[in-house]
């Protein structure tokens, strides 16, 4: 009621201001409303728009309580490269010369010779019994926290053959803008990997913002006892407790998280059951398959066929057409990602 | 600077209004500084929050971030009655008849005839073999929701014989206080249960506050599969993942959770690996023992031994002297807890 009191060159400036903080308001308001964007716009980016929309919104029919917000993400070729080798096999292989020289009697026996001699060739022709020698000798054996450690310190200096980056560096920006996205609006995001339990709970956390009780996956028996001085341990054996694949996906789910996805996210025929135990619940589910289509930022080998053809990516036509039959919404990574990488 | 210019009256409302403000602040200050109205003070009490005033504290050397806070509970014993029997015991023996029904032959075999007979000293007398075959009859075969509403449904009408209330009224006050003081200052609540994960997922949300996701106990395999219809379905398999008892409790913490807790809750031998394994972790450590020793508002049977004495509790000497040794924290029913029920 003063205002008229005021001088005039005042009310400009009050009026110039008023206009300065709308402009910057609606700057704001135009960064807020893109969550995503490293996404193209398209129809992927619309599917998690509307899904987010309709299941957080009170007055949807879609509404769905915050509790029970789950969303699980498959990792290898979903959050992170895996091709052409999965990188927790590529862990194995390069623990492989600290185990023999612990053990080297171990030197002389196959496979272990024929990761020692570095004839990548020879490697690539390993059995999938061959990899299960080297998987046990290089996860077992161990407490779980010197299991940790070893893994902790060869991710700071191992690097992808291709980018010369770090494995951690080569995780896809635009699912990590999803995951934060879900999150942001009451989401509990989980992994559910095929890879083993222990070693992506090691990173998990820092790479993904998901705290190790939030990764489920491969999973062996663990055997509680004490060391030399009394000290409570709990030592990893080779006994598979969950094999977090395919099936053991919906499985793995039940155990460790013990309700029902309301989307899920996957790109291989490892990923196809947890996509149709997500979609056969009631309500709004999401469900999502990468498409590796891109050959020059990334890969081109389509939704990959999964365990156990870990080191080539090969076009799994089936998934392609249930996801298709079913709704499942394709994210091509060609088209539909404007950046891949941070 | 208008003061002056308002009526006597309207100042003197003032200051009374004023004066009512800072009682009523202080009175609700007082209520704030008790998150534990139901605990007596003493060396129990005042164990817990000297514990989360150091753990929450940034200027305190024993500072823990937020993310490391992980507090585990155990349920029987700990959380709500479990004596004369456990609750999930007593769903198995009242399921038999709905078993017996659908499998009409079981009728003339042990354990289910002892079961039918209703005859308590009978049955009080069968054998943890038998026991075994009335769990695989009562807790698998059916999928995973036909178990969630068959438990669902039983809890709204099973009584206990003793109170004349249902099951999940007598889970004790004092501890449903501590959960919630715990969580308030950025503590994650899991159980810890000896009992069944699926079985305990149904109502922990509800009755502690606590989602199925952080709900460790014994779990039984499932399988992946479709029904008739082709709808994908999680059936209970008889076949035991993890016996998540005494040792199998830290294995649990591990297989489930992924980190070792901060603070531990037991009653029983079946909770020593759990607390042995949490204070063998650096920093503050908060260890506790519940000791049922109140006879009158409950039972006395001190520490329990836990299983596989499922019937009668009975005194465990041996885990009274490691709390004593190892600086445990002993809760005496009788004189830490106002209150025991709601």
């Amino acid at each position: 009621m003063h205002i008229r009191s005021v001088s005039r060159k005042f009310a400009i400036l009050v009026v110039i201001w008023a206009f300065a903080a709308l402009l910057l308001g609606t700057a704001a308001q135009a960064q807020a409303q893109d969550p995503l964007p490293s996404w193209n716009d398209g129809s992927a980016k619309q599917a998690i728009l509307d899904f987010v929309q309709a299941t957080t919104d009170k007055a949807s029919p879609k509404f769905v309580p915050p509790e029970a917000r789950i969303a699980t993400f498959d990792q290898d070729g979903t959050l992170w490269v895996s091709h052409p080798m999965y990188t927790q096999v590529v862990y194995c292989l390069e623990r492989v010369p600290a185990v023999v020289k612990a053990k080297p009697a171990l030197a002389k026996v196959e496979p272990f010779k024929t990761v020692l001699s570095g004839n990548r060739e020879a490697m690539a022709k390993l059995s999938m019994k061959d990899l299960e020698k080297i998987l046990v000798a290089t996860l077992t054996g161990m407490t779980v926290d010197e299991f940790r450690a070893e893994v902790k310190k060869w991710l700071t200096t191992a690097k992808d053959p291709r980018w010369h980056r770090p494995y951690t560096d080569l995780t896809y920006l635009p699912m990590i803008e999803l995951m934060q996205y879900l999150r942001a609006n009451g989401y509990k995001t989980f992994i559910v990997t095929g890879g083993g339990q222990d070693f992506v709970r090691v990173y998990a956390d820092k790479v993904y913002g998901i705290p190790p009780e939030q990764v489920v996956g491969t999973a062996g028996d663990t055997k509680y006892g004490y060391d030399k001085r009394g000290k409570p341990i709990l030592t990893k054996e080779p006994k598979l407790l969950l094999n977090d694949d395919k099936a053991g996906k919906p499985e793995g789910i039940h155990l460790i998280i013990g309700r029902r996805p309301q989307a899920a996210f996957g790109n291989s025929g490892g990923d196809r059951q947890m996509l149709e135990y997500t979609g056969a619940g009631d309500g709004a589910r999401l469900m999502m398959l990468v498409l590796h289509d891109d050959s020059k930022r990334e890969y081109a080998y389509g939704p990959a066929e999964g365990l156990p053809n870990t080191k080539v990516g090969t076009f799994n036509q089936a998934l392609y057409d249930e996801a298709k039959k079913k709704g499942w919404v394709i994210i091509s990574m060609k088209n539909d990602w404007k950046k891949i990488f941070a």
